[in-house]
C-alpha cells in the first residue's frame, strides 16, 4: 500500500487555505496558519506558482489561487458523466418550471454544484458552478443525506448551523426530515438556508442504483410555494427530471 | 531562493495529463506517460485522491480529475479582480450587441476564458469558462499577443496551427496582424479559428497600464460581419466595454 506524500498534503492544505477566508495571504500568514517553517512554505508556494496553481501579486507579494485551477476544474466538468447526461434535462426543467436549476454531488462535507441553469428570464444571475451548499439545510443536501450513506455520516457528525429561524438543527428532528425525504422521494428547503428562497430536489441513481447526485430547482418562495407548501407541479417536474437523468445513466425503472 | 519540490511537480504533471487527451487513465498509463515507477506514481495518485484532486472509478480502477479542482477553480474566479469588475459591463455588452461575450486572460500558451455571457436569446449554449483558446487565431488571443510582451513571446515561439484556410500562420504576416491590432486598438477573427464564426476583441488595462486581459464578442459571421468586415457598431461596443472595465480597474483615460 503506497504511502501518502507529505509535501503534496501540505500543498493541498495551502490551496484550501487560499480558497477560504482571506484569500490573499502573505508567506508568513500561510506558514503560520499551517504550522510550517517559512522556508518550507516558500518552497511549496514557489512550486505551486510555477505550476500555475498559485499567483503572487507583484505589488503586495501576497499569494492567491491561480488560473490553472480554473482550467483543470473545467476539464473535470468535461469528463463528468452525470453532468454530461443531465445537461439537456436540466435545460428542459428550467424551461418548464421557470426557475433556476442546480445539479449537485457530494463533495467533502457539502454539496458541490456541478451544473446551474439560469432562471429563463432576462434577470442578471451569478453562475454558481463550483460553489458549495450545506448538506443539512438545502434540498440538494437533504436528498444526498437521505440516500447516500457517506453523505449521511458527514452530516450526522457535523454541527448543523441555523442559517434562518427555520433551519432544522436537532439530530432527531433532522433524522425525521430524512425519513420523510426517503418516504416521498424528494426534499424541500423552504427558507431554511436563505430567507425568501425555497427549493425542491430529487435523487439521481446510476445503473448500480447508487445515489450519484441530486437535481433541483430554486426560486423565490412566493413563486415556488403556495400556502406554505411546495407547488405539486414543480415537485413533479423535478422528480420527472431526476428520473430521466437516472434512466439516461442506466438505472432501471423498477 | 527556495527550490521547487519534485513530488509536487510530478503531481501537477499528472493533473495536466488527466486534463488532456484520454482523461481516464489507469495506473500503468499514468506511470509510463510520465516516466515514473509504478510505486512512485501510485503514491502521488493516492495522495491526490485523498485530497479530492483525483477520483478513481470503482469498476475500472481508472483515474480522472476530482471535484476539489472545480471548487478551487470557483474560488479562483471569486477572488479575480478583473472578472469581478467586468461582470456588469460584459452583461451590458451582450445585451447591446446581441452576441455572446468572452473575457480572457493569458494562461500558459493560450487564452483562458474567465467569464462568458451567453448570447441573449433562448438558444442552448455551453458555458466555456475555464476553456482555452489559441493565441494566434482568436480575437482575444491576438489582442493579448499584441499588448502583452509575455503573450507575444509565447505566440512567437509556438507553432501556429492552421485551423481553417484563413488562419494566419506565417511569422511576418502574423506580426503585421499584431501591428494592425496595436494601430487600431482591436483585433478580429473572421473564420480563422472556427468556420462560420467571427469575433472582435479589445484590450483591458489596469491602473499601472499593464494589459491584464481582453474582452470580445463572438457570433455567426453572417451577423457579426457585413461585406467581409466587422460591423463598426459592434467594434465600437466592444471597445466601449474594454475602456469601461479598464477605467473600473483604475486605468487613466489618457
Amino acid at each position: 500500500m503506497a504511502r501518502t506524500i507529505q509535501s503534496l498534503e501540505r500543498a493541498a492544505a495551502m490551496l484550501r487555505l487560499l480558497a477560504g477566508g482571506e484569500r490573499r495571504l502573505g508567506l508568513s500568514d500561510v506558514a503560520s496558519s499551517l504550522g510550517l517553517a517559512k522556508g518550507t512554505a516558500h518552497g511549496i508556494l514557489r512550486t505551486l506558482q510555477q505550476e500555475g496553481f498559485v499567483e503572487q501579486d507583484p505589488t503586495s507579494g501576497r499569494y492567491q489561487l491561480g488560473a490553472e485551477l480554473l482550467r483543470l476544474g473545467n476539464s473535470f466538468l468535461d469528463v463528468h458523466e452525470l453532468r454530461a447526461r443531465a445537461l439537456v434535462w436540466a435545460d428542459d426543467l428550467a424551461r418548464s418550471s421557470g426557475e433556476s436549476v442546480y445539479l449537485g454531488v457530494l463533495h467533502q462535507q457539502g454539496v458541490l454544484v456541478i451544473h446551474h441553469v439560469f432562471r429563463p428570464d432576462d434577470s442578471r444571475q451569478v453562475l454558481e458552478v463550483g460553489a458549495m451548499q450545506p448538506l443539512h439545510s438545502t434540498a440538494l443536501g437533504k436528498v444526498l443525506s437521505a440516500y447516500d450513506p457517506v453523505a449521511h455520516s458527514e452530516v450526522a457528525d457535523a454541527e448543523r448551523e441555523a442559517f434562518t429561524a427555520k433551519t432544522v438543527t436537532g439530530s432527531a428532528e433532522f433524522e425525521s426530515v430524512l425519513d420523510l425525504t426517503r418516504a416521498r422521494g424528494w426534499a424541500s428547503d423552504v427558507e431554511e438556508t436563505w430567507a425568501g428562497v425555497a427549493s425542491v430536489a430529487a435523487p439521481i441513481h446510476d445503473r448500480r442504483r447508487t445515489p450519484v447526485g441530486a437535481v433541483g430547482i430554486t426560486g423565490a418562495v412566493e413563486r415556488v410555494c403556495e400556502d406554505g407548501e411546495l407547488r405539486a407541479q414543480l415537485v413533479a417536474a423535478v422528480r420527472d427530471c431526476a428520473r430521466a437523468v437516472s434512466r439516461d445513466l442506466g438505472a432501471g425503472r423498477f
